[in-house]
């Protein structure tokens, strides 16, 4: 049997040798950590996502096949109800899932954990954008086979992912059965008590329609609480023997096809599934129409076939990865980890539609599946200057639901709009409003974000359509929230700031300087695009009266400490007890109430120094130097978010090591599993803030006045830190080593410029030539903060 | 037919002229409010309770027939979990209901919803301890009966519980049949989305046993959960003409007796039913044991009769109303609403075991049945002056649950004991943590409750046995709990007073000082009795350790406006938008986020005024009209525990009509149904509340440095107040009128003697005679505090 022309040499595992820097691999000795390699070998465009579950399905961590924003609501329900809580979540539950490839060998299933593993590698390949398997299993009867497969979730084609799998007999004639799956309703095991895990909905799809076709089929179903559809279609091509027979079947839940037959040693049973998936709402696209849609999808990629998609596949990334790619000689192992982060952001959105990026993107299903401030602070700020398109998309995705924030003001008795916690759909889905709804700061984190993309891409027909009155809405909300003291002062009271160990604070300094930018920003656009505020109804009066709450924003500071408040009154709360505290006591709200962590000087993750990196300008280099100091003593870093912050602060006060370490920890987050939850998905923020420690930290990239400065200082560890980023259409390029940053626009016209400032100095820098200066001495910034006992990051700087 | 010498003439509904001030009357004009009257007609004597429930059942609002402190457990469950968030809660159910009396006529059943009813009264008798109910109906076959029954529930017989019921047919013969039950698992209807009200549980009781034997029965059940075992026996008396039959039958879940004949105009069919009820841990007393103790009760009231159950009745409440009754000439309407207040009071707890009093006391089910703190801080305190012994056996039952209280400081790293926010079985159920948990004041109200029972009683042998560990292991969760400022003041941080409107604040004036009162009370009580302190651990560095954090606790005050501050900071909040907010708008909890009124200048319910009533030392009079006039301005008293302490402190800074009719609203609460909430059980507090705002309010007691002084000052509504209360043992009784104050001890030898001060001036009151002393002018203290538009109370003191 003969079906198609199916690759006849697919990429081999490891054929040649290979920069184990482009590479994550693991091996038999890693099964035991199942869901943690899911989430490493997640593949993704954006759309689609496909945990890495070995292709037949089993064992496995949690099962997991995305479509960005498909999800169903489940009721919330409360001991003690209260005003405007959220009466239901949004949980991200997995469309169909197409991967799935099952063997069975003279009738016994290949199982990793029976019979006998000779060898097993599965490598994830950053350049070439798939994940590559190859496993030696001698079943409980004693037969040796081979198997290969290749899988992607195909970056340049939204709907597409597709398998390659490959069996052989090594040692006999085996009776061969590759049942190849498209599966809905697929079981998930129960999860842990912990919050922030997901919920688990047990068969949340409703069958609307199915078809199986010769080698095709596709499933239609539909949620039945957030009105949605989702239809998935897979193709096959079959290559094997003519002893062997394709046979499929279907029913509302699963496609099945099988193809079963006797190989000798020599022959090699082939099979290739080409997969496609659209959603949409279910008073959308009828479900004839979306099966017609992904069928039609699905065989359009079988009959370019699989080498074409991996052709296409690698030349997407070679693009990504010509601005995302950062070089970090000294380190081989960070310097993998830097990539692994890299291709995890680069496969997580997509330029085009209104989709977000999710807190773990399509690679899990912790926090619900859930977008959340990271987002906007750690995620989009990098994408800015990676693959600002991608930026553009999750901001328009928050354009698209200003209609419920604006609703969720109304409901809260606030102004403006009231952006939601955590969410899929657009609306509030926090069940712990002190930490939720009080955390009022992600509306400015999201106007922070606009205004960042507007600034880097000059884009204006953003700014019209969608980022103007993302910040109008949003500084009517912080008008309308402050108000005015006595002495005339503007406050923000009653707010929750990032830092989670603390809740309804006064004047958090992060929140006010958020807002008072938001309100700034919202000003200057309205003033700048008088026509379009003015269909928004702002006029000069409104515009003065945010220009005055910004220009009256209360930061408080202790003069006597010296140093700034996280929040109003912050520095004379309870210390902590570090001393009596053990090391199991982390993290600390596992093991404390929040009645002793909010009024305590215990800071979970980085605040007032996140409100120091985002706001540079805002803080003298003294006042940072001492607030570093005194908030690194009492950060314990019970949040993946808090590291990257810290290393930028640590590098530019001049504690190089201690920041090369934080870098470290947040870039290490997933590949080492810090902190036992990769298994839920990536920690997105935290590989994104990788970057920003090294751009932020070691570039010493600020922009925050709207131009490009750097302050670059390498650490002992590094020899060479190279980057890329984009600024208004042109890719500049940095390059750094102990003696000298080099400053070039590898792909501009001689012509092209850009502006930026190394160490104070302007420079202008040009297509024609590379710009060189050499990287000052970095002073001795005196004795390196202490962070409360055992919480230092793990020393590597000086490996 | 005639098997028992049941009562020949019950004592008529509303057969001679009766004071009304001692009666709460009920008609069919009524029967829109089932679930108020029930509440208002619940019959309790601290061990039992029912609802005041119609004989046959239905129409009812909420059946309820409970033990005090029979409970089960359910699970809680939080869309966001935390730490030591509590797991379950308990929650108050039926005992199985042996009130249950039902009439057929000519097979059609008593429904008052059919039929003519031609007369309906019931009766709540406030000196005979009984409800009587007076029916006159014609069946929809057109049969017309007279039905009479009476009901109580024995104070000075624990676990009984009795009714007398009586019915004739007027116009012609009848065949009439009459069904006396106990019911366990009684059909409960469901519940509002009110967080307030009870959560339902569906068959919470297990059957152990059950026998029928002749006339009489007995129930066991046990619960799933709390593991709590209960019993009810019933036993009858029958008397009616020999033409009627009685034949009973028993089920695990219902024991019946009918009693059925043909009876002519003339004849009368009486049956009385004796109940008993006990309650035990399943591991304590067994089933069969249970079993026949109830019967035994059952039987021993059966074999006295029910004239012997109302003597006893009305000698008790003779002896109760000696102390209890308070004369309030001038207004007929609020005299019956006191005494309505004060007899709920009297039969809500008893003098013997260790059961305490929750917020609806045995009227109801809302709150879940639980105890919170206006227990100790309005209803003990009240107790202590009129029924020591009651008090005296709350504060018993928090002893017995200080296991609980100790672990649960454990559990949440805090040193001592910490008291449950709310419960039945002594463990935490609160579901949300700001108002729960962090409430901390709970225990210092506790606290606070022992120190005024000891000073008024000068229980030495309570002291020894109970008190002194409560203060002590209270004293100790404030001394770990606080925190010492660089200045050296003493802080309580992240707690909640009493004001629900704000949450986690700083220095909580009235958490501070009575967690001031906690330390000292403690250390004075551990310095009186060194031996049994040093038994609990106490040494004198633990007891000057308390002594300094109680001379240095901090009690914020703003300068600026010359008045305390709720809590640090409280007067720089932003304002309410009073002028913005409509009369619907209120109660503000359900209209506005807890975003908006936490952060806010807008009070729930007196708290910085609790404070001054409380520790009316703490303040000049001066503070105390300028703080009284800050807070009233800001207080729309959404809490029924507000309006009494608003009293007794207007009527203090000499603002006597607003503090009348804050009185008024507080001792109308039920009877009014202000709330809207009495049908979920009697705002016992409020009740409470109103002998303070009588007594401590136009009385002028204050008691808070071990004496007893008296400022009286009469509103013009009133011509006279007279109330007695406890003292060492005497009883003093007090009569104000405009001209005079009466100090007497009417029943004490002529040697006994009282010391107290009457404005200022010291008296020494002997059981031989009277002292009188001349009222002074109530000086004028000027305009009379602005509550918030809309929230004045009503005005009643100008009638």
């Amino acid at each position: 049997m003969h079906t198609g022309s199916a690759t006849d040499q697919p990429p081999p595992a490891a054929a040649t040798v290979q920069d184990e820097s482009w590479r994550i691999r693991r091996t038999a000795a890693d099964l035991e950590r199942l869901g943690e390699t899911e989430s490493v070998f997640a593949l993704s465009n954006g759309w689609v996502g496909w945990r890495g579950v070995l292709d037949e399905g089993a064992p496995c961590g949690m099962p997991g096949s995305y479509v960005n924003g498909f999800h169903e609501r489940r009721e919330l329900s409360y001991p003690e109800e209260g005003y405007a809580f959220p009466q239901a979540s949004d949980t991200v539950i997995s469309a169909p899932n197409a991967a799935l490839i099952r063997l069975w060998v003279d009738d016994e299933p290949l199982d990793i954990r029976t019979g006998t593993l000779r060898g097993h590698e599965r490598v994830l390949d950053l350049r070439a954008g798939v994940l590559r398997r190859q496993t030696e299993w001698i079943s409980p009867g004693g037969r040796r086979v081979l198997l290969r497969s290749t899988r992607l979730v195909s970056l340049p084609r939204r709907p597409v992912a597709a398998v390659h799998y490959e069996v052989e007999p090594l040692d006999g004639p085996a009776e061969l059965r590759v049942c190849s799956d498209l599966l809905a309703n697929e079981r998930v095991p129960e999860r842990s008590e912990d919050p922030r895990a997901a919920s688990v909905l047990t068969d949340p799809l409703t069958a609307e329609a199915h078809r199986t076709t010769g080698l095709d089929g596709v499933l239609v179903h539909r949620t039945e609480r957030s009105g949605q559809r989702v239809a998935v279609a897979v193709s096959h091509l079959v290559d094997a023997p003519d002893t062997v027979t394709a046979t499929s079947d279907g029913t509302p839940d699963r496609m099945r096809l099988t193809v079963a037959g006797r190989l000798h040693p020599g022959e090699r049973l082939r099979l290739t599934k080409f997969a496609a998936y659209e959603c949409a709402p279910v008073d959308g696209t009828p479900a004839d129409e979306l099966a017609d849609l992904v069928v039609a999808e699905a065989d359009a990629a079988r009959a370019d076939g699989f080498d074409a998609l991996l052709a296409d596949q690698r030349a997407s990334l070679d693009a990504a990865w010509q601005v995302a790619d950062v070089r970090l000689d000294g380190d081989r192992e960070l310097q993998q980890a830097v990539r692994f982060a890299m291709f995890h952001l680069i496969q997580a959105g997509r330029p085009d539609g209104d989709r977000t990026i999710s807190a773990k993107g399509l690679t899990g299903n912790g926090y619900d599946g859930h977008v959340l401030w990271d987002t906007e602070t750690y995620v989009l700020p990098v994408l800015t200057y990676l693959a600002p398109a991608v930026a553009r998309s999750a901001l328009a995705w928050r354009h698209a639901h200003l209609p419920e924030a604006r609703e969720r003001a109304a409901e809260l008795r606030l102004t403006g709009a009231t952006f939601p916690w955590r969410t899929i759909g657009g609306r509030e889905c926090s069940g712990y409003w002190p930490a939720g709804t009080a955390a009022l700061h992600v509306n400015a984190d999201i106007a922070d974000a606009v205004l960042r993309y507007v600034a880097a891409t000059d884009d204006k027909r953003f700014l019209a359509e969608a980022g103007l009155e993302l910040l109008v809405e949003t500084a009517r909300l912080w008008h309308g929230f402050g108000h005015w003291s006595d002495t005339g002062t503007f406050h923000l009271h009653g707010v929750t700031g990032p830092d989670e160990y603390a809740a309804l604070v006064n004047d958090n300094v992060f929140t006010n300087l958020m807002a008072r930018r938001n309100l700034r920003g919202a000003a200057d656009a309205a003033e700048r695009h008088p026509d379009l505020a003015g269909r928004l109804g702002v006029g000069p009066a409104e515009i003065a009266g945010w220009r005055a709450a910004a220009d009256a924003m209360f930061v408080p500071y202790d003069r006597e400490r010296g140093v700034h408040q996280q929040s109003a009154g912050f520095t004379t709360q309870p210390e902590w007890d570090f001393a009596n505290t053990d090391e199991d006591d982390y993290p600390l709200l596992l093991h404390f109430p929040y009645l002793e962590l909010y009024r305590r000087q215990v800071v979970k993750q980085a605040d007032l120094v996140l409100a120091m990196q985002l706001h540079p300008g805002e803080f003298t280099a003294d006042e940072k130097a001492r607030n570093l100091a005194y908030y690194e003593a009492r950060t314990v870093r019970d949040s993946s978010l808090s590291a990257a912050p810290q290393a930028v602060l640590a590098a530019e006060v001049g504690h190089l090591d201690l920041a090369y370490d934080l870098f470290a920890e947040s870039v290490s987050q997933d590949l080492a599993d810090l902190g036992d939850k990769t298994a839920d998905g990536l920690h997105l923020a935290s590989l994104a803030g990788a970057w920003l420690a090294l751009v932020q930290g070691f570039g010493g990239l600020r922009d925050d006045r709207g131009v490009l400065s750097f302050d670059p200082r390498l650490p002992r560890r590094i020899d060479r830190l190279a980057f890329s980023l984009r600024w208004r259409r042109h890719r500049l390029r940095v390059t750094l080593t102990s003696a000298e940053a080099r400053y070039e626009l590898p792909d501009a016209a001689h012509d092209a410029e850009v502006e930026l400032w190394h160490h104070g100095e302007r420079l202008r820098v040009t297509g024609a030539e590379p710009v060189t200066r050499p990287m000052p001495p970095v002073p001795d910034p005196g004795p390196e903060p202490s962070p409360p006992p055992g919480r230092r990051p793990t020393r590597r700087s000086a490996d």
